[in-house]
């Protein structure tokens, strides 16, 4: 509210024409005229000009309904992209002779007007976020007609990525004491576990042994990026509900030795594509030893989003050639119907029985199922192998949530941060594709199992 | 300093490898190797690693002696700018078939590679303001060999006009309460009229009738910008001696009715043609507005740098068509041989007889000389002008100080900033080159002077 | 808890030597030797000695069941009380030679020891917070045996005042901003209009037109003293239903005129006596005006808590003299059983029949009934008069909750607050009981209730 | 200022009628008038009137010139204090009969009304401040008449040591990120090393190896009570001329194992008598230890004030049992007229003579001279020793200023703060004034020195 009420304090100080003229309240002002007022602004080089200009673009923006969004999309991708006839010339005078002075022009040309668009929208108070969140209506569109919209997307991509760069990114602890707006967000976004209610949250946050963090982008100071929820214990937990279990007993702090990351959410669709979380997990590790050097152990508590459905495509030949434990575990699960009421869980012996059979397929799932592109299937792990982290432990009836039973038959995982060895597994990951795994889990696949990736079938 | 020890923090706790080896403390990175890992770094997928990486190459540059420094930059020129043989490809696919493919194809390749590098540098801690830096580094070079380097320094401009886009900043005022590291870089900054101690900073800080604000960069937190200083007098001060008095009584700041901007620094030469100086007066001047809404008029006091180098290379049948009044100051100020111990002025009678023909021959300076591209001759007018400004004041005597004299015979300036009409004046200068004047300065114009131009010829 | 986590870490950091020794777990420390440590505690001279006593002694205050806490404040009352040998030595001697010098010594032996313990309990982190927790344990002993608890009541009362001086207070908005443990406090001191959960809190701080102040004293940041609830509107309201309503659309802050204070709440039971509202009123409605001069009117929306039962006990010799609307609006209300399900409210045509009546005797409980000491019935009246304040309007219907049907029959009233003149009414209260009233009210008065006051009887 | 200029704005919102009528500007307000103002403000009631009748009592003290401040506190002495008559009558009355009521009665009249009137002109914004710079106006007039002003202090500091409790204040760090407001206090207010400019307090405050602490009242942010001046180093340096040399190269924080205090200075003489320092030092050595776990070792580097003086005094037969070395180091040091320009001490040879008879005749000083209530001769030694603090070194040539050389021959010592014991040594110094001394000390002692104190004759 504040930087609203200062941009019309400035606007008003600076005499407040407005340029789409007088409208009755609530009447969006027309696409065109807001695509007119665009070019406008790319061409103009009044800078106070500019600042007025960009707040009353994004405030139209903001009234039109979808159809309006998808205009001024087709809009953006056809009369802000480079111009052909010119850029067409300088390619070839620099196809012709390669020197500085074609390149210069040819880059220049090649940059699309959308970009300086994008650049001097930011100069309205409040842009940087508006733009983020223009993005986010920009996504569904891509997804029905790519061609036209994906150079849109990617110039976004580009100014985000500089703009959202690693070095201008601040982390902030998220606690008992964070401002309620801030903290109303946290709220709205958690996108693991979810929270109820201000009780809730204040359970994730208040206890010594609980800590949160974020990152923020300082143009957009009450509202986080991105943020992981963290549980300090003793020892690594074998359940996400022991973490959560409203009953249990708080830890002081410095008698635990364990930090658990067990919830990381990225709060904004409109960054898709921007990524922050290795550094935030990274950096909030190694802020953690610093303050508590009693800790020892840095893991992930994760779900396995794609286990239920890799096993329900694997063919049945293939399945053929597994250990009779593996077969006896996937009747147990298959027989069950939706999974998300999968009895099985809850019924004890049942649940033994499937154990190892469980394990052992989750081993193949991990460390032998391969996409076409030679990468783990699963995309957390992609995400923490990627960032150099180990799997660590896998544990049957991790997540009993219906949701953890119908992605994952209740498997949940470990994967562990050793912050003296992350870039060399990062570097081997990256190089080989060379899954880094404990004894604990390799020790799980089936001897049968052999040396080779299951190419996945999706 | 607690930057720096974060980093080293963060460094030790993430297991500390260095990539330039055990090497003699003092002893330069050779320039190859800070290559090899700038090229390393572009091309790296590790995100964590990079953080180092581009800590020790900022580390390796700061060490680096001018002729390394010299090496380093034709590197980038020669070995980060886009491939030749691909980029040219790509011109003649997109020239033969101008489509979103082919455009993509050419933007990406069009893109130096030196932009990632930067942006990766720039995940080093402190590594915005190392870059700010470095590019100062890079200007002299650029006076001598332009055609090399000027690609490289087109990519230090194009992200720091993205990085420092005016959405980005953040306007702080600077008083006798702000911290002592970043008010001893006011002293230091302070290019208009230098501030010789704590003693005359506090002078400038701390009296009721004074104020002053900067912008900074949220990544650079105790550096500033640009700042501007400011007398809240009333009535428009006659000279800057007036204003800078030792032995003045301040004012309380509710009775005074105008803001004098008498001194503008820019305080990085690394961001050079980086321009934030339009942003920074009309922000100041709504904000003062705001907090004193007794101030009704905004002016600066300004120097006239142009004006006794101009009048110097008039030629002589120019002047020949001068009026006497004139012809008689030109004699007095140029008789006075080096103008920085120029006793006429401190003579009354000479100086009163200088007057009119000084102010007559400013009216013609600032109204009627012009450069080759149609803008005006005075740079502080150029800038001015092209913000809204309008010429309000030319003043006899009105920077008495060597500088003054040597540059201006003496004279200086006020620029009126009307708010309500920054920006059609804006416009009007854009469009058509319009020097906005008061009456008391076009009245200045001796009858003869006519409608035209005069083309400088410098 | 940071306090707390600080006060271990410094007391491990000095060796940590404790003074009661090993003791199992949620084991208290009995009373005599806690009040032998604060002996031992008043007498010593070593002042970091003292920090860790005073906290030891807290803890264990803080443990004391009620039995033990009555033991522990029978002791600071027999024990810690000036010693009456002594002392009456002293009252001799000055009663014979009233010196400075005898004096002197009477003033040292006068003071109970009990004001030096307190003063070194707040000596431990957190103490001054701990002091006031600890009175609010000793008020309901001063009910039942006044005559022993006075005394260390009134050594509290001392100290309190002298620490809670308003010139320490630091006054602050509190709003959706505010961090989330400060806001969890405000829901639950709210005393006036409840607050249901978060979503209300929101409703109570977020809108433009809504405001919440504090006073918090310096070392109890975290917890508020006491806060004022504010409603920005155009006119007065006529109910607090109105305020409070879930769907009313919010105005912006410029757009209003007048200031509604409808909830101010004391947070803490111990600090009973020692009173801020006058200030805060004061204050908020200054920093107010000066960020909004667009408000005139500065009201509260009050309730009149005493005037059901001051009606029911009116001996019926006096309600024989009343007017006929008056005796009819009696028997309305008074024919309802409980007032907290009081249909007749809800019936418009009775409850428009009460109305005349409940006026007319509101009219006659402001401004005629009177206290033995000649001060109004009203508690609420009597805070805001004695602050100078008028009574503006009196509100049929304006509060049906079942409270202000209880209480007051639904009436509410607005008590203004015309900055220009409190000091005046202030100063004309204090001297002669005159209870300001705008002509509104006045008007109200029956013809026949005559210029004297009724003397309560209760 | 921006206290003062919020008081005008409070005052002139609430109508802005002032006590003393229009005077003519720098007119003081008489005496009479002042001292009935503050009689009128301790009977009144009205708090917002109280506001503003003690700013402008305050206003009207800082306007008295010394023979008005004079008056001003003999009226404080006889009206302000206790009714005679009242309260000889209470005397009696408990003298008769001690029970609570007529003890509540005499302690009612034995506080004196100057009490509550400091309290109330604690109302004014920015009151505690002034009310401290009124006792130091009170101070001198302490020395010239005791018997009338003693009570005056007397008030001043009960209320002093009430409201500067420990528990309120608050440790801050200085260094060179502090505002320059509170820096050119720091500059003021050493009183032990001279810091001569600006650069002289970075050279203090911003190199790696240095450290400042200080203690703020919250309602005096910008004006610290009290601050120590740390450097860590590795060792107990020799002289203090080793801290402060100019061209010494800092050492990384990490790399020291020693804190060494070298400079404490109390910044209000108004607070005389209301001790901060012992709290100050083990809090901030404590601190220390948290954040740098390497420092192992907290001394200070003292000076040694009231050696030379006491060496001069001492009775000539006393000095005939010394030994050898010890009158030949008399000899030297006495020999040289004015100490300050003590030439012996720049003359190695002299210098190396005197060693062994000055640290014995020191050794002397500190263990075995004591005044007349069984303390040591030295003031800096009393303050350490009762902190609980020991005698570590004794240094010759420790000190060359001119300074060094008159009040100690050139001797500094260190007292090292053992935070383990020195609870257990402050009893054993309180209960028994034990000299805690190191085995380096004692051993300096000369045998014939015996087990016995000399009195001291001063």
């Amino acid at each position: 509210m504040s930087r609203v009420s200062l941009l019309s304090d400035l606007l008003s100080s600076l005499g407040a024409r407005t340029w789409f003229g007088e409208r009755a309240e609530n009447q969006p002002v027309p696409v065109t005229e807001l695509t007119a007022l665009c070019a406008k602004l790319v061409r103009s080089k009044g800078e106070a000009t500019g600042v007025r200009m960009a707040s009353e673009i994004l405030g139209g923006l903001r009234a039109l309904d979808e159809a309006g969004t998808e205009r001024f999309f087709r809009a953006l991708a056809e009369e802000f992209s480079p111009e052909a006839p010119a850029l067409k010339a300088a390619a070839e005078a620099y196809a012709k002779d390669p020197s500085p002075k074609t390149l210069s022009v040819l880059q220049k040309l090649a940059e699309p007007p959308r970009q300086e668009l994008f650049r001097r929208l930011n100069l309205a108070p409040g842009g940087t976020a508006e733009l983020v969140k223009l993005r986010e209506r920009l996504l569904p569109l891509l997804k029905s007609d790519r061609e036209t919209f994906a150079p849109v997307d990617l110039d976004f991509r580009h100014l985000f990525q500089s703009w959202f760069n690693r070095g201008f990114l601040v982390l902030r602890p998220i606690d008992w004491t964070t401002p309620a707006n801030i903290l109303e967000k946290i709220i709205r976004y958690e996108a693991v576990h979810a929270i109820d209610d201000w009780d809730a949250l204040r359970d994730r946050l208040a206890p010594s042994d609980r800590r949160c963090f974020a990152f923020f982008h300082p143009s957009i100071p009450d509202d986080p990026l991105i943020f992981v929820e963290v549980a300090l214990t003793r020892d690594i937990p074998a359940s996400i509900g022991a973490v959560l279990a409203e009953d249990r007993a708080a830890l002081p702090a410095h008698s635990t030795d364990t930090a658990v990351f067990y919830s990381i959410s990225n709060c904004h669709k409109g960054l898709a594509g921007v990524s922050f979380g290795s550094f935030l997990i990274k950096q909030v590790a190694s802020d953690l030893k610093d303050s508590l050097p009693n800790l020892k152990t840095f893991v992930t508590l994760s779900p396995v989003p794609g286990f239920a459905a890799w096993l329900k495509r694997l063919p049945e030949d293939v399945v053929e050639g597994f250990t009779p434990e593996e077969k006896a575990a996937i009747a147990i699960v298959a027989d069950q119907g939706l999974a998300f009421d999968a009895e099985w869980a809850f019924e004890t012996e049942l649940a033994e029985e499937a154990r190892d059979g469980l394990l052992s397929l989750a081993a193949r799932y991990f460390l032998r199922a391969k996409r076409s592109d030679g990468q783990p299937v699963d995309p957390v792990a992609r995400f923490h192998l990627g960032n150099g982290a180990i799997l660590n432990r896998i544990m049957h009836l991790g997540d009993i949530s219906p949701t953890g039973l119908s992605q994952a038959h209740g498997l949940m995982v470990n994967y562990l941060y050793d912050l003296a060895r992350v870039e060399q597994r990062h570097e081997a990951y990256a190089d080989g594709q060379e899954i880094a795994a404990s004894r604990a889990v390799t020790s799980l696949l089936p001897a049968g199992a052999g040396p080779h990736s299951m190419k996945d079938v999706a």
